[in-house]
């Protein structure tokens, strides 16, 4: 452990140097971008054993520290997941490059010529726990959109961070990019982070990603702006007009095919005309996945044997194999709901009602709105984005998935021929 | 004054009330809106011998508390104004409704239809000082864009700003809008704004309008994501190829037009090869309209009789007739100029070389980049948004001046029909 005085003048350091490389990496071309990420990617397989050697370092600090198995899972390199890391950065290779792109534009009528072009944020710093692919996947994201990137990983990925941000930098060097665009904080500890939150002449944005402790920790003490979500309590509204197929099917995925994911649905909500055949039917799908029930005083009368749901229970992210079902007396009562327990990450309307789906798309403001589809889809690659390097539920910037559009920004340019105001 | 705690109280109410208000603000139809902002316009003018009766109170606690002449007349409501404020509103009114808008939508393999819709930002904090008019500017601009305002105005504007309030209020009831969409924050005192700034819950955006003491404040003190601009110290660089009348009516558009604003220029760049023709010609242009010239070495063995600009003066917004003067080498110096003391507010090339005229526009990444324009353009009005709630030069979110549609976020919105997650 280094003292505080040191580690906040490293963390400045880094932070000065990145700002220092964002101007280059700003107007970096497309063609040496891509060179680069796929360089990296090639460069990470390379050294897979090397990479491995490391990550083990990690691995049995962490078996020391008693960490739970799903973090000693999320904490493992094998081949496989470097494969994953590499095919990640190959793909974003592939995505085209946000910056420059003119999104609009429009004459006035002094004939000023006004556009508004895309061009990158500049340093993003990026807190993260556990999985070090994160490493690669956010550096990558961030090379592509022409930012500098500030890793900041976990002290129980150390090591693993280390080598892959060592790896990714020997590319960068190799191809006279700046190094400083991609750095890994090397001092473990919160002061690091609380030091970077200050740094709001250098870094533009933070993306803290992690349970919600952490990015609690990082709200509250930042200087500068922060994306982030805290949960997804994702909510299925089965409307009276829903195919009973299709809902079945819909919330079986939206449920069990991994539970333990923010767009997972935590919560059913029944049109009560349909409650009956739908909940017999749904329970008995749930019930051969393992899944707990808990239900409003409703639908116990139609399921007496499941547990009964308790007011905490709506606001709950049960992460599990857990579900709450409320049965409803139409939408009105379900966008209530909603309005009142969600946040505002996904909700999906089932419905063969065109005035409901609409009223539903315009009405529930979360930061992905469907209709007849799980929830599951509310993610970056699922919806076209082509990466994601998270989600947000603050309104701000950005509202769901974020890809590489997302960071960016955009400056307004304006061509004309001597025009002054009158 | 009142206790700290009914003042915390006071203030946390009208925020669950403008967060509560802002549910059905979301969905209020683009005619009803209209039609409350034509409403509200007629009102203020067919009121105006009692705004300016209540004015008048705050014009001799002003004068009492020996406020400056210009903070006097900013204070000030006239018959003028408040037409001007009515005007405003009528000007609104006639803007496009960004709610609902679909900036863009396409289709996924599997069928999906994925688009992304405009939404309001939800409850909007504005922080400001001494202009009244910014109570009705602010109202009717968050009114038209669905969201719900807090009013946070200067102790010096106190009974102007609530009454200001109380007439745009008369017009929601009486359309049946939630009237508390619009509130003015009755307490005085900066502890009404810290507990603004924690309320992170009901509010989602912060603006704050003044001098750059209050925006300090408010960045230091906010939980709450704030879009800003400290200050605006603008450049005009006049390229080797610029057209010399161009470039001299321009520079003096750019300077006299109006000195005490954000995008005005603050510091000239000249190429050094046209340096002694065009400095000639515009200094003397300068000289006959008062402004004081500071110069780099170079500079001044063309004008001999300038003041030296010492390298604090090339940090400093003057926000008066007064502009530093650096001859450079070229477009290289220019732009490195103006990365290492510019503020990203707005700079201009004036130039008829193509490749330079592209280089400026990519490589200088201010909120607004111009060729051939004077930077007074930097505005809402003038860049054909419509309207402006501020400038910002924070890179989230908004970049630039901000019109209705950066009053508004984006949401996903998916049609399926019966799309699983496989």
């Amino acid at each position: 452990m280094k003292n505080i005085e040191d580690v906040r003048e490293g963390v400045k350091a880094i932070a000065e140097r990145a700002k220092h490389a964002s101007r280059s990496m700003a107007t970096l071309s497309t063609g040496l971008k891509n060179q680069a990420l796929v360089e990296m990617a090639d460069h990470l397989e390379e050294n897979h054993h090397w990479l491995i050697a490391e990550n083990r370092k990690d691995i049995s600090t962490g078996e020391k520290a008693g960490l739970s198995r799903p973090m000693m899972e999320r904490l493992q390199l094998t081949q496989s997941v470097i494969r994953g890391m590499s095919e990640g950065l190959r793909e974003v290779a592939r995505l085209s490059d946000p910056v420059g792109e003119v999104v609009k534009m429009w004459e006035r009528p002094n004939g000023l010529r006004v556009g508004k072009m895309r061009i990158p944020i500049g340093v993003i710093g990026i807190i993260y726990e556990s999985r070090p692919n994160v490493t690669s996947d956010a550096a990558g994201l961030c090379l592509k959109s022409g930012n500098s990137v500030i890793l900041r990983g976990g002290s129980e990925a150390f090591h693993s961070n280390k080598a892959i941000g060592q790896i990714l930098r020997q590319v960068l060097v190799r191809l006279k990019i700046p190094e400083d665009a991609i750095q890994v904080v090397p001092f473990t500890g919160r002061e690091a982070i609380r030091e970077m939150l200050q740094l709001e002449d250098q870094i533009d944005l933070i993306i803290p990603r992690g349970g919600e402790e952490l990015i609690r920790f990082v709200t509250n003490h930042s200087k500068i702006p922060v994306i982030k979500h805290y949960k997804g309590v994702c909510h299925i509204f089965i409307d009276e007009s829903a195919d009973p197929e299709m809902a079945t099917r819909i919330c079986l995925n939206a449920k069990v095919q991994k539970a333990g994911v923010c767009n997972a649905m935590e919560t059913l909500l029944v049109h009560e005309k349909v409650a009956r055949p739908l909940l017999k039917k749904i329970g008995k799908a749930f019930r051969k996945e393992g899944v707990e029930l808990r239900g409003c005083p409703k639908t116990r009368r139609i399921l007496p044997s499941i547990k009964k749901a308790v007011e905490d229970d709506w606001y709950r992210e049960y992460l599990d194999l857990i579900l709450s079902i409320k049965v409803v007396n139409g939408i009105d009562e379900a966008i209530e709901h909603i309005a009142t327990y969600g946040s505002s990450h996904t909700e999906s309307i089932l419905t063969s009602n065109y005035q409901n789906a609409e009223r539903f798309i315009r009405e529930v403001n979360s930061s992905c709105v469907l209709v007849n589809a799980s929830t599951r889809f509310n993610d970056g690659f699922e919806l076209g984005l082509g990466a994601e390097i998270g989600i947000s539920t603050s309104k701000l910037h950005a509202f769901g998935p974020m890809g590489l559009e997302e960071l960016t920004t955009t400056k307004f340019i304006v061509y004309g021929n001597g025009q002054t105001r009158g």
